[in-house]
């Protein structure tokens, strides 16, 4: 194994070669990364990562989900329960457990991102395989100790102009505050995450909405409660960001106008919100958050139709996000009628939809967002992060919405080293699928130059305000 | 710029031969045109069309969503606002706005379909852009004065055989009549659409209920206005007509009996109706008008599940059809069992059924028209009439359904000029279909012949009774 | 027409060169069957199978289905109505009737299975027509009456290593128990399906539980109910059975406690269910069978979603199974979380899923295949079982579940002579797959290899415990 440099091209030779042109001509630029989930104490603190099962197993929910799907128990990864069962420490074992499963990966894009990341960051170029676990492990773990392999280090060696992380509306941001006195150079930007303090079904909602007003001094009324998120917007922004986004249940919105938003917050405060009013709280939400993007001009992305911990058995033992978040299907039309109808016409608003459920982008998603000046279709999301789901969502939604009502990428990862091979994944598959358009004629090449760089470059930037 | 060939077909060499030669059989081939919205107008009066902007921007709502998706406002384009805001006029000026903004339909069939009127019509090969926007203007502005751009000419040089308009149930089909009595051998019919007097929900109900009976002399009763509708068919067929064409909001139908139907009618009529009584006289007239056609023989067209008028605030300034009109998520199978129940089995029957929802075409559409007698799919509608929407349609019901429960192509357009460009796709995208077929070996070229000329000319002439 | 080696493979050279190199390696695997609904009786008794029209026309609904859509009345095809309208009988005028409509079938998977089934079993190289109809139906009758053209000796000429048929719960399985006593060496295995005994909207259930109860000496309640499935499905397995099956309306699963389920049972048995006690019983009984099987180890299959009987005038008059089901959209997620939550993190335990509705395979079944250990993807269903059917359930599904939570191939069908076709089809749909991902560099060839071979053969052993 070694990387192929005609990777993700498409088989025929001709399309094949205006493929590679065109990946030719925009690998080189810059990752722009307005969403995802690293951790800014990286970037603050420039320690050295730690072992390879650590870095690339434990924290991989894609990878954990998979082997836990054929028997592997989640305490053998390294992940602790809650009961004290014991749980595997020696990353080595952790790591030659992976390998012995890595078969398991085949067609996957776990499979490519590993690859990619194994050869660009440590030149290994072989497969992984019980026979060389043990010596793939001692060089990565060499390598994590240089200096060159460090947060910062990597940053500039992935060639990134800007990375978004998420963070919760509570947080200090003491690691972006850090980073900033740092006077190191890169730019990492926090994204306002106010789901613990919107979300009245959410475990820490009420001590999240307590700690949310007394750190802005705000009362505990629904004028109140506004102002605190207006407040926390403003002091995220102070930092950088550019982006507030929602991870809701649905992507109901409401607009219910003061006095029954009032009656509804105090009743959501009260005590354990009953379902309907936790559903209507979130959605009112939406729009509350969608009014004061209009404000404070912060791009709005939402994040909806994951049934979280689906396993509640394991949900008990190990808690949230060890690989049970399940889509469901989704009715964005009916849903975000109440936030369009308040912000949807606005030419200077932009709310990105992302979706779990691909059915929408060419019912739904593609024919909103080729309408509302206010909507930009996101890339595709978690599950459909993949060569294949990539190409379906442009297959999808390109003829209906054009190239330049979507964003650009995200790669959305916490898997550091994984970026890069995310990045590229993603200008494979465009490049691919322009190289497509050109090659029957649909598209000329000079044109495709152009939405080449766009997507892996331009759109985001413009869209994400970078 | 200017139209390859080879254009949509397969890219692999040895397809695309394929491909080509089965086009090749069926490029020349009349265009049977059975369901549409051109205006009756063009064809009694042959007056010469105005301005380009008029003709290839203003009236185009996949132009104009798109364009004010991108922040272009609608006056800006000629589309008058009922508030009175000031509206550009200057037919010069919109088409400048749409040449600037031309690079927003890379990737999408409107590219294709412009390109190809530009090019097949006027002899247009440059790509539309800010350099060469007055050039082309003035080109075809110079074009359009001439006799050989009327409506009638243009129909005999696009080798129309057949076109339908759709019109409303209270026409009085004044354009229809004068293009019969004129001796012009164009064949105009047409099309029984009953929505403003069927859906209590439309403006203008009650209004057109009382003009349909005052025009039939029928009775406000159940009855009575049972016979107006078949009266009014029975008018519509003497014009020609072949078809009845059905715009609800969902595919729901009912089948609730004389007495019940009665009550309902007279609910409906008695002043605004309830939602549940909206929804089920529109179910009750589908089975009404259903049996109607086994009496009459029009072929009964239902084109279901718009959200129509999503973006409130644009419908309050503009009104309808400017692009905010959203596909939702459909049952066909559970909402179409009253109607089939009744009439499903009738081999005279023939009921298409269209879908904005492509889901559906595998799991619902394909099972239900590979089995009823009385079914059979219309043709990609709307955001799905595209080179990908194509493609995936034929990949999504023909091994269920065949190619023979299929009715070939409908262009459903009001974009005269585009209509050749349109069946050119169709029936580039469906040779390129049946080229993979034979060449991996699932279909004989000699039946592929066949297969194509019945997609191009012969189902539609059938199934539409042309 | 001859069948082409190369049929099904990617068209593109390099591809398919590699499509048939992986072929060729498991194309003379043998036949695992571990889902079908041949007759145990065709192997027990080894009589000769009657003339042609019996054998490949009246009893495929796929084929009986089409016809009818076209206006062939189903008494034509030799299928008798209750109301004793006369039917034809003479095999040969079916026969013909089915040549003369065999365009019909251009671009399904009937074609390629019955083209494969004729050359391979008759030599039979010709298009079906209306010109050869008589000769090669005298050709397949001189065959039929040949000793190699006996159920045993076919099964021995197809290289069926072992098939299970299915059987109802209260199926005394002579066939089975004749065939294991005839010293044949065939494996022919039932599968326990309980349908009749289950679903209190099925015809026949209090026939059914009664029969149940007495044959396994239980009482009418709720234990002596569940115990008398366990007596059964002990039953089944002591002749060999490995797997139990379930065909409900919905995947809706419920977890209600003893008390609420013996309340529910003694409600069902009662008379007449209301449908929300239909449904929760039915989904009541999902989870205990679930139980059952993590106890005896009988692999647990669930096909739902088909909305049974849907052309009610056609059901009055020929019963079920006419081709009048039809699939249903569907939400597995929250349908299958009580199931999940008792049996799902089970290593032990394997749940199939089957889906009529493709749009889950990559919204909830990858993403829940590809997390619980106890569920597996079963192969794409019925009427997605076919060339674009399994292509796209690849696509949409191994990127999150991978390949080895799928279970290999199965062919679910009745028409004996149609399987070597069938498995051949999926084989080359398989190795098709995976020659794309090795010839854009997903997956390296020797890998491929081993996966081609999982899918053809081992991932069925082991998910069925053959």
């Amino acid at each position: 194994m070694a990387l192929h440099p005609d990777r993700l091209f498409p088989i025929e030779a001709s399309a094949r070669a205006i493929a590679r042109r065109l990946h030719e001509s925009v690998a080189g630029l810059p990752i722009l990364s307005p969403h995802g989930h690293t951790d800014p104490r990286w970037y603050a603190e420039d320690a050295p990562f730690p072992d390879p099962a650590t870095l690339f197993v434990k924290p991989d929910h894609y990878v954990t989900r998979m082997l836990y799907s054929q028997g592997v128990r989640l305490e053998e990864l390294g992940i602790p329960a809650r009961d004290g069962t014991p749980v595997e420490t020696d990353g080595r074992k952790i790591w030659r457990l992976f390998a012995s499963h890595w078969y398991l990966f085949r067609g996957t894009p776990s499979r490519l991102w590993l690859e990619d990341s194994l050869e660009r960051c440590f030149g290994i170029t072989e497969r992984l395989a019980p026979g060389n676990a043990d010596r793939l492990y001692d060089t990565i773990a060499e390598a994590l100790g240089k200096p060159e392999f460090r947060p910062r280090a990597l940053f500039e060696r992935f060639n990134i102009e800007a990375i978004s992380t998420t963070d919760s509306a509570i947080d200090e941001l003491k690691s972006h505050q850090q980073i900033l006195a740092s006077g190191w150079k890169g730019r990492v930007l926090p994204a306002y995450r106010p789901d613990v303090v919107v979300d009245p079904e959410r475990v820490g909602f009420h001590d999240g909405v307590r700690t949310l007003l007394a750190m802005t001094g705000q009362l505990a009324t629904w004028q109140g409660y506004l102002s605190a998120h207006r407040e926390r917007r403003a002091f995220f922004k102070s930092l950088g960001a550019t982006s507030t986004d929602h991870g809701h249940a649905s992507a109901s919105t409401a607009d219910i106008g003061t006095a029954a938003a009032e009656a509804l917050f105090a009743r959501v405060l009260a005590g354990p919100a009953v379902p309907e009013d936790a559903e209507l709280f979130r959605a009112q939400m939406l729009t509350e958050m969608a009014r004061m993007s209009l404000d404070d001009g912060l791009v709005m992305q939402i994040h909806p139709g994951s049934y979280r911990n689906h396993n509640a058995p394991l949900f008990q033992r190990f808690g949230t996000d060890i690989g049970a978040d399940i889509p469901v299907g989704m009715d964005y039309v009916r849903a975000l009628k109440p936030l369009l109808d308040a912000v949807g016409n606005e030419p200077g608003m932009t709310v990105i939809l992302f979706t779990l459920d691909e059915t929408v982008f060419s019912r739904e998603l593609a024919p909103l967002a080729g309408h509302y000046p206010a909507l930009k279709l996101g890339p595709p999301w978690w599950f459909l992060d993949s060569p294949e789901g990539m190409r379906r969502a442009r297959e999808l939604a390109v003829e209906t919405a054009g190239f330049y009502n979507t964003v650009g990428f995200n790669d959305d990862t916490r898997a550091y080293l994984s970026i890069p091979a995310r990045h590229d994944t993603a200008r494979r598959v465009d490049c691919s699928y322009l190289a497509r358009l050109v090659a029957d004629h649909r598209l000329d090449e000079d044109e495709a130059y152009e939405v080449a760089a766009d997507l892996a470059y331009n759109l985001a930037k413009k869209a994400y305000k970078l």
